[in-house]
């Protein structure tokens, strides 16, 4: 069915989403036109997904539309900042009104429980690829940064690492997952949780924060070299879901949780003087962030431990995800 | 040659990029954290750019760079805001330094015009898509909207229509024109100019306004839709270019100058009570608009008048650029 640009965005893109009061202009002129809250700093973020890089046709609309959203508020979480408004490029080959539907469904599920409303956007033709700029609130000054570690602060993490690189692994029969533990692992994989609410926490007390999407390692790394700081790493800390530790060798459960990408927690150090802060704030979160190390003075060296001992990696191991340099997968070629 | 995307980022968009104080954070972080002066609001703005839709294997890389900014910030001066900074979310095939090169010129150099400061963005492996988020500041209240056009307002225009058309025909050999205003043409359909000045004079002057991006009669269709109004054109009014009208027959250099879009120019209504104001503001710029007809209260009805006489447009026409129904050429297949 061949439908118009301004019917597509008619359709999907106009209604049931959730209306804010900042919101002057919304979907339906040139630009949107939106009011920031004295004392406050505007946040953006921007990520796109390429179909047969980033998801496959195997993956659900409704989970592309879930997760295009999700790593940008990861970004907007890992910076501090109060999810508002996304804007949404979509390039499509076909107007296919199935995908569209289970899209939109993902897509609005996740803007309605974070109340970030879809003010504007583009609709193309050609390869399906989705672009979201993510707009967000923080008070002035209290945006978190990667360059603020000081040797001697807290490494924390706010969830298990490794899932979502093994769905990824299983789905490309890497390795072999009981059907409990396959449904898991794609949850984590396909519907990210942004972690909005510990990031807002998280301002004045954490000294550097990331969201660890391309890797613990890879991610870890940024944080030291824009803070010129070193961290230990202890790897008997680093929290882990059973799914995980009972599909592998403890040996190849730590490199997932290292090296693969796409889990979505942040990644933060914690001042020593700001610890009993950090306590009271997180005594009742649902989910616990868990110390994993401790920031040091050798500048970019990340030492890892195991019950206290030097521990190595083993050397077949990719770290982190780089679209232009090393290949995780077969569909990411070497350019 | 192989390299990775931080380095990407590192090499092409991190250096001589115009700086703003008003940048708190920019490239190199999570997000970018931006200060909003007093008694502002934010516009914000998205277009998208696809190889083989947009442009083609032939345009020049820094045309591309140039184009994809400009568009947005036709945006924005349709909207009346100025424009501050810019997300690049770039899929690209290949890591292809000549290209490269090339689109950072042209970006840098529209950047630099305009004080638009580059501040974030995606870099992405796959077919090659851009898509560029631009953000503006407009005084609370003084944004230029579509629904404000009211019966006896004056149509205007803001320069010469059916430019881009006609350079983009030609390339597909529909039309031949002499080498000096095929170059001339495309000039304008590869590094059109955003109306950026006009649109922020137009504050409190126009009653509605939108950007050509599409067609005159189908953007003209937008405000007409929003505003509830109707109007009269006079085609022999319309602005055109020497290189236009030489090298087409009359009929023929209306139909490119209603129809064919991409010409970037603005399209506004001013009331009567606010014609002296708005004459006295653009005494001194140096391309005048030039007004083309009236509103009517026949809603959503366009009058077309040649000489006061009523005017009809052949029938082979299409009517704007439409990405998802009216093909406007071979490589815009109806879907």
């Amino acid at each position: 069915m061949a439908i118009g640009e301004f019917d597509l965005i008619a359709t999907y893109f106009t209604h049931r989403y959730p209306q804010r009061d900042d919101v002057d202009i919304g979907v339906g002129d040139d630009g949107a036109v939106l009011k920031i809250p004295p004392n406050s700093e505007l946040v953006v973020v921007t990520d796109t997904m390429v179909e047969g890089v980033h998801f496959d046709q195997q993956t659900p609309a409704r989970a592309i539309g879930h997760k295009i959203v999700a790593v940008n508020l990861s970004d907007l979480a890992a910076m501090g900042a109060e999810p508002a408004w996304i804007s949404l490029a979509l390039t499509l080959p076909t107007v296919d009104h199935d995908w569209l539907t289970g899209f939109t469904h993902g897509l609005r599920e996740i803007c309605d429980y974070y109340q970030c409303q879809l003010v504007g956007g583009d609709t193309t033709r050609g390869p399906l690829t989705i672009t979201v700029t993510a707009h967000g609130l923080v008070p002035t000054g209290k945006a978190l940064r990667r360059n603020g570690a000081k040797p001697g602060d807290w490494i924390y993490v706010s969830g298990t690492l490794g899932d979502a690189g093994l769905a990824l692994a299983a789905s490309q029969q890497q390795h072999k997952l009981s059907p409990d533990y396959q449904r898991r692992l794609n949850e984590r994989l396909f519907f990210p949780s942004p972690r909005v609410a510990l990031g807002q926490s998280l301002r004045g007390i954490a000294s550097s924060a990331i969201d660890v999407s391309d890797g613990l390692l890879a991610d870890l790394g940024h944080i030291l070299s824009a803070s010129q700081v070193g961290a230990r790493i202890d790897v008997d800390e680093l929290p882990l879901s059973l799914a995980l530790t009972e599909s592998l060798s403890e040996t190849d459960a730590y490199k997932y949780a290292l090296t693969s990408g796409d889990d979505y927690e942040l990644l933060f150090t914690v001042p020593e003087a700001q610890r009993g802060l950090f306590d009271t704030v997180i005594a009742h979160a649902a989910h616990k962030p868990v110390c994993i190390g401790r920031v040091t003075n050798e500048v970019e060296v990340v030492q890892l431990l195991y019950a206290g001992e030097p521990w190595s990696m083993p050397t077949d191991v990719a770290l982190g995800f780089d679209h232009f340099k090393k290949p995780t997968s077969e569909t990411e070629p070497e350019l």
